[in-house]
C-alpha cells in the first residue's frame, strides 16, 4: 500500500463551502433525499443480528427501519410501517421475533422475511391478495460486521460501491471485534461541520492538548485523497503505545498487524455517515444522523479484541476516556463553527494544505449534489 | 329507525389517505380555512351560559371567543379583539361580565351584546362614531345542550346543516344531563387520525382488551353511512349492562329509553369538530383542536343524570375510567400511526369492510377541502 | 426649544398597521434588512469599553459583534467571525484582550485593530496574503457615552443621522452617568408593539395607576412629531419631585437642570432600537431587540449621577422599582395586544389625538419598510 503524503493532494485555491450549506433547512432535506436516501448507510454492528429473529430498529434519513435475520440467515432492513393504515410496528430498539412481526392496531402479521400472512377481514375484499402486501424493504449489506442499508429503489450494488474498501482492513479483523462502550452525542452544529472536524488535525495543537502529544498533526499520510472515502495514518509518537489517556496499549491488538500499524492510527471519513478510526488496540466508529441544519446526532462506539474484553488487567476505559474527552472538545468547537458560519458576513474562507481532506470531502459532496 | 349493517355501505377499494395530508402545514392551514373555520364547531355545553352576563372563552381555528349570554337572554360569540389596537380583551376561561366588557388597554368599552359604548378621546376625531364599531361576531347555535359557533362570514344555516341530528337523540334528555367529570388530553397525532380511529372497532381487539369484551367490534350498525355525520351502534354484552370497568350500570338512566337502547351505545363523529358517545346510563363526548399536523388537543367531558351525581350510592367513577383507559389507549396507537404515516414509504392501504365509517370520513374530508 | 402640543400634530384618519406585520416571519426577516441591518442601532454603554483592549460581545439583527477599543483609543466592531473557516471566535460576554484576538479552532490571530498577524500553514498556499483577511468590520460611533452600530456596508455618517439629536440633550451631561441597574425583559410580543406602547400615555391611566398619579397622560408636550426621533415631555405632578415609587426624588440631579427641566420627564423613541427615559435625578433606557414575530428581547439600564450611586442616603432603587413595576405591565398588557393583533378578524383600528406618536412611529417605519 502507498502512501500519499497529504499536501500533494491539495488543491490550490480550495474554499469552505458558502452559509446557506450551514443554515438552509432547503439544502438539509436535499441532502437528506440526494444522499443519505440514496448512498449505502452504515446502522452499526451485525453483531446484535446474529440469530435468526433478532432484529433493531434503525433510523436512516428519518426512516425508521426494522432490521432482521430471517430463518434463512438473510438480513432485511424493512421500513417500519404497516401497509394497511401505516402505522410504526415496532417499537423496541431491540429485541427478537418468535415468529412473526404484527402490527399492534389491527393485527396485520408478517413473517420476518416480510410476507403478508393474515389480515382480519380483508379476505372479505375482492381482489385483495396478502401477496400485494409485503413490507417495504430497503436493500441491505455486510461488511467486516458493519451492516449498511440504502434506502434507493434502485441502489448501486454495495460491491462497486465499496470495492475500494474490500479487504483493505482485513488485518484489522474487523468482524471479530466486540462493542466494549457505547454513547450518543447530541451536537448542536451541521453535520458536514462535524464531518470536516474529523478531517483535518490542524486543530489538533489548539482543540486537542491532550491528543496532539500523542498524535503529531503533521506526521501520517493520507491514502484516500479524492471520492467518497477519504483519509490515512497518522504516526503514534514513541514512547506513546496508543491514543489512550495513560499512552499504553488498553489490551490485545485488534488483529494480525505488520510493525508499522502498531504505531498508527488511521482514521476513515466515509460518506455518507461512517467515521472510522483504527487503532492497534481498539476500533471506534462514529455514525453521524442530521436532524436539523443545526443539530446533529453522533453514535459511536468502541470496539475491543475478545480478549481485551475478558481480561480483567486489559484498560479499556483508557481508550474510551481517551476519545470521550476528544470528541467532546471537537463538539464544542463545531458548535462555535455552526454559529459563526449562520452570519451574513461569513464568506468562504481558504482551507490551507493541512486542510486537504476536508477540502476533498466538500468536492465530493457537492458532487453528490449535483452541483461539482 | 332503520339501521344498515356495515358491510352494506362498503365503497370498495376505499384506501386510507396520502402523507401529505397527515404531515403537511399547509394542508392543516387550508383545514383550517375550509373546514373548521367555514363549519359549525361545537364549543362545549351551555350550562355555563345560564345567566345573563356569564361567559366563557373558547378558541375554534385558532380564534380566541367570547361566549355570552347577553340581558335579552341571546347568546354571543365575540371575536375576543379589540376594535381599537386589536388587544385580546378577555382573559379568564369564565366568568361573569356584570354590565360591560372593557379592554384594558385604553379603556374601550362594549355592551354585553357587543355594541362600543365608551372609547377615550376618539370623541376627538372627525367622523368617528362607535356604532361603527361594535365588537366582532361569529354565529351561534345551540342543540341539546351544545353550543357551536361559526367563524364564516356567510354560515350556512345550522338548522339546515344539524336537520339530520335534530329530535334524532330526543330521547338522550341531552340538555339535562351535568356534567361529571372533565379532563384535556394532548395527543401527538394529526387530528384525522383522532377521527378514523373513533370510527372503527376494528382495532378493539388489539387495543382495547377490557372495551372489546364488553363491545364486541362485529355488533351492531350504523345509522349514518355518508356525509358530515356518520356512526351508529354497538350492543352492550350480557351480562355487562354498561361500558363501565365493573360492567355494572353506574347509575340513572340519561332519558326514557326504549328497551333495545337500554342495551346499546352509540358512537357519532360530527364533522368537523364533536366526537359523541351514549350510554344508556351517561355520555361523553370529545371536541377535537388541529395544533399542529402531529399534534391535537382533545378535551372531554362525561355528562350524567343530575341524580346520579346526587345519589351518592352511585358510580360515575366507573364510566369515567372506563373511557379515560380507552382514550389513552386510543392516543397511544394513533401517536405510532403519525409517526409510520409520517415514512416516506408509507403510501395508501387498503380499508377492510369493518373500517367503512373512517372510509366514508374520508371521502367527506375530502368533498369539504374540494378535493372529492 | 418649542414644544407643540401632541394635538396639532394628529394626523386624521390614522390607523393601526394591518395584521401581517404583527406575525409574519418574512415580514421580521424584511425589516431586520432593511431596517436593524441599515440602521445605527444602539448596543449600549461605552463605559466598559474605557480602556485599550477592553470589549463587549452584542448582538444586533442577528449578529454577534466584538466591540473593542484598540490601543489607539479607537472603537471597533467586528464581526465575530474568523475569516478561515467562520468559526465564531469570542465566547464571552465581555472582557480584555491582552494582545490580540485568537480564534480558538485553529489559531489564526488578529490584531485589536482587527488585521490577521498569524494564520498557521496558510504561507504554504500561493497567493495568500494575511492583508487581505481582516476581520469583516461594522461603523460603530458614539453619542453621549452610547455606542452605535451599522452593519451596512456603506452605511449613511452617524453624525448626519443622528443631528437632530446632537447636543440636544447636553445639559443631562449623559456621558458622565453611570451604570446603577441592568435588567433583560423576554417579551412575548412583536417589537413594534413595544415601541407604539412606549410612545403614548393614553393606556397609562388603565395599565399603570401608580404612574398615572405621577405623570398626568395630558400634561406635556412633543417636540419630535415626525421622522425616526420621535417624543417629548410630561410633567411630573407636584407635590411628587420624580417618577419614583415614593415620588420624592431618589438622588442628585443628573445634569445643570434649568427649572423647567426639574419638574419634567423626556420620553424618546429613536428608530430603531432605543427607549430613553431622563428624569431630573435618573435616566433609563431599553434596547429592543427583535427575536420572533411574537418574542422581543429587551434590554433595560438605569443612568444614575456617580454622586447618588457613591451617597449611601440616596435611593436609587425609588426609580428602578418605579420602572420595573411600569415595565412588566407594559409588557403584560403588548403581550395580550400579540395575541389579539394574531386574529383572522382583527382589522386596522384609529388612533386617536392622544395616540399621534405611535402614528409617527407606524408612518415612518412603513417609510423605512419601503411602503410609506
Amino acid at each position: 500500500m502507498t502512501y500519499h503524503r497529504t499536501p500533494t493532494t491539495y488543491v490550490p485555491g480550495s474554499r469552505t463551502l458558502p452559509r446557506d450549506y450551514y443554515v438552509s433547512p432547503a439544502i438539509l432535506a436535499e441532502e437528506k433525499e440526494k444522499i443519505h436516501a440514496r448512498s449505502w448507510c452504515c446502522i452499526g454492528r451485525a453483531a446484535p443480528l446474529a440469530e435468526p429473529g433478532e432484529y433493531v430498529v434503525r433510523t436512516i434519513a428519518d426512516e425508521s427501519l426494522i432490521v432482521v435475520r430471517d430463518r434463512e440467515g438473510v438480513l432485511h432492513a424493512f421500513f417500519n410501517v404497516c401497509r394497511h393504515r401505516g402505522t410504526r410496528i415496532c417499537r423496541e430498539e431491540s429485541g427478537r421475533f418468535a415468529q412473526t412481526i404484527q402490527c399492534p392496531y389491527h393485527a396485520w402479521t408478517y413473517g420476518i422475511d416480510g410476507r403478508l400472512i393474515a389480515a382480519p377481514h380483508m379476505q372479505e375484499v375482492e381482489g385483495f391478495h396478502t401477496a400485494d402486501y409485503p413490507l417495504h424493504e430497503a436493500a441491505i449489506a455486510e461488511w467486516d460486521g458493519f451492516v449498511f442499508v440504502n434506502l434507493a429503489n434502485d441502489p448501486e450494488p454495495f460491491d462497486r460501491v465499496w470495492a475500494p474498501m474490500r479487504a483493505r482492513l482485513q488485518r484489522y479483523s474487523l468482524s471479530r471485534l466486540s462493542i466494549g462502550h457505547r454513547v450518543a452525542y447530541d451536537v448542536a452544529a451541521n453535520w458536514k461541520l462535524v464531518f470536516q472536524n474529523y478531517s483535518e488535525c490542524l486543530h489538533c495543537p489548539t482543540i486537542h492538548p491532550k491528543l496532539a502529544t500523542v498524535l503529531p498533526y503533521q506526521s501520517g499520510a493520507n491514502d484516500f485523497t479524492e471520492g467518497p472515502f477519504l483519509g490515512g495514518y497518522m504516526e503514534i509518537k514513541a514512547p506513546n503505545e496508543s491514543a489512550t489517556m495513560s499512552g499504553r496499549t488498553c489490551g490485545r491488538l485488534v488483529g494480525d498487524l505488520p510493525e508499522d500499524d502498531r504505531h498508527r492510527a488511521f482514521y476513515y471519513s466515509l460518506m455518507p455517515n461512517l467515521l472510522l478510526s483504527l487503532h492497534p488496540d481498539y476500533v471506534n466508529y462514529y455514525l453521524v444522523h442530521p436532524i436539523a441544519p443545526d443539530r446533529t446526532l453522533v453514535e459511536s462506539e468502541w470496539l475491543f479484541h475478545p480478549d481485551t474484553l475478558a481480561d480483567p488487567s486489559s484498560r479499556p476505559r483508557d481508550a474510551i476516556e481517551f476519545w470521550d474527552l476528544t470528541n467532546r472538545q471537537d463538539w464544542e468547537i463545531v458548535e462555535w463553527s455552526q454559529r459563526g458560519v449562520s452570519s451574513r458576513r461569513y464568506g468562504t474562507g481558504p482551507y490551507s494544505a493541512r486542510e486537504s481532506v476536508p477540502a476533498a470531502w466538500d468536492r465530493e459532496y457537492l458532487r453528490q449534489m449535483g452541483r461539482g
